[in-house]
């Protein structure tokens, strides 16, 4: 399982490289695969696939593994974050293999798209998918609730998709229950490709669905301290309070 | 500001490789210095600190930024999560100071942790820290509760101190009050160094203080469909609701 981060070569950590480069087989989605083209050999088997084939992906994948092949199972930004990395442990454990899987991670999403908007994750942070494919929408809502009331910033991966275009305002209607209508939010789509955008908005904006949000965007909801400054967004860690500046 | 990840270079991205070897001074915790001191040159300026000189620090690098010179301020992990980024920015604008600041975002402690465990983080999940320092505990024992309501899984940073010894068994209490005692905790101390641990523990053991952490550990604790298998960790994203496996 090797984390890819935010697609470039450049993000890719030496460890993830040589995994790709050291395997007989690269298995991925289609568009990771893409990215790191400039790795592949033609020695090497590329299984690509598209989304929504990620459990047969991962039984291809310890499959040939299971045959003794030593297999890279490429994911974007992190595999242990809403990736492919629980599935393989998963098919794994219901037949029992004797498989060695070794998990290589990468810079995930929620920092790429905190690295772009200044300095929002500065303080304690929930992770909340909105895609309801897998979870009941009751359940994303119970927790977005109680993350705002804790006063966590709140990062949002998979805000909409073709489907789901309103679940975005709606989850920011449920935080504005709790948080002010001028907290800032950053979204942040495809960070660090070619067609990378960043906007900072506030909160009363999100709800109205000021800026679009697809399934290649993350949205970062500030706390009741996150401030913006010169187009950043930054939550302060309390040195201010502590020490003065 | 360079995140380093984990540590090893092996984990270092190319970008934050480039940005450190092309800085004229590089500034940092003096113990990350050390993990990456063979891409330091003799003719750079390097500056090393040590433990809560954070200010003193991120005002020296400002300082020479402003006089011009290209400055890598080194943060081990993600400089975006609980680091020096958001004090940089803190800084600067307090000063309306006219510099240019780019965060390169590292593999954060909560990925390289997750990794070595196996797949904790394939569902919604907190990021607590349990530092007092600057952050009343009353506000961190809220956001525990909350987020063990909301069942998340729970990634607890800076679980113990010299000074903090106790913390970590009290927050496991409060989120035993809504959590099976049999919840998987998994422990990672040092991840990817030389001193790695790996502990996987019940929730109920994490309250008696049978593993000890410290400053260097990492702790994340299930959400109610977390197990383990195999000596690996792993919380099930929903394809076996969905799809069968």
């Amino acid at each position: 399982m090797v984390g890819t981060g935010p697609g470039p070569i450049e993000f890719l950590c030496p460890r993830a490289r040589d995994a790709i480069e050291n395997a007989q087989t690269v298995a991925g989605y289609q568009t990771y695969l893409d990215l790191i083209s400039e790795l592949l050999r033609p020695e090497q088997d590329i299984i690509g696939s598209g989304m929504m084939q990620e459990v047969d992906r991962c039984k291809r994948a310890l499959g040939l593994a299971l045959d003794g092949k030593t297999v890279a199972l490429v994911c974007g930004g992190d595999p242990g974050i809403y990736a492919m990395a629980g599935l393989v442990f998963q098919l794994a454990r219901l037949q029992d293999m004797a498989v060695d899987i070794e998990v290589i991670p990468g810079i995930p999403a929620l920092s790429a798209c905190a690295a772009l908007l200044g300095a929002p994750l500065m303080h304690d942070f929930a992770v909340i998918s909105l895609s309801d494919l897998l979870t009941p929408w009751k359940l994303i809502e119970k927790r977005l609730k109680l993350a705002a009331q804790a006063d966590l910033v709140i990062v949002i991966y998979n805000p909409a998709s073709k489907k789901r275009r309103l679940h975005i305002q709606k989850a920011a209607e449920l935080i504005l229950e709790t948080r002010s209508p001028a907290t800032p939010v950053g979204i942040v789509t495809s960070a660090y490709r070619q067609d990378q955008s960043v906007h900072l908005i506030s909160l009363d904006d999100l709800a109205k669905g000021a800026i679009p949000v697809n399934m290649q965007s993350t949205v970062i909801i500030g706390n009741s301290r996150t401030f913006s400054w010169n187009g950043r967004m930054i939550t302060p860690r309390g040195y201010e309070d502590k020490y003065g500046l």
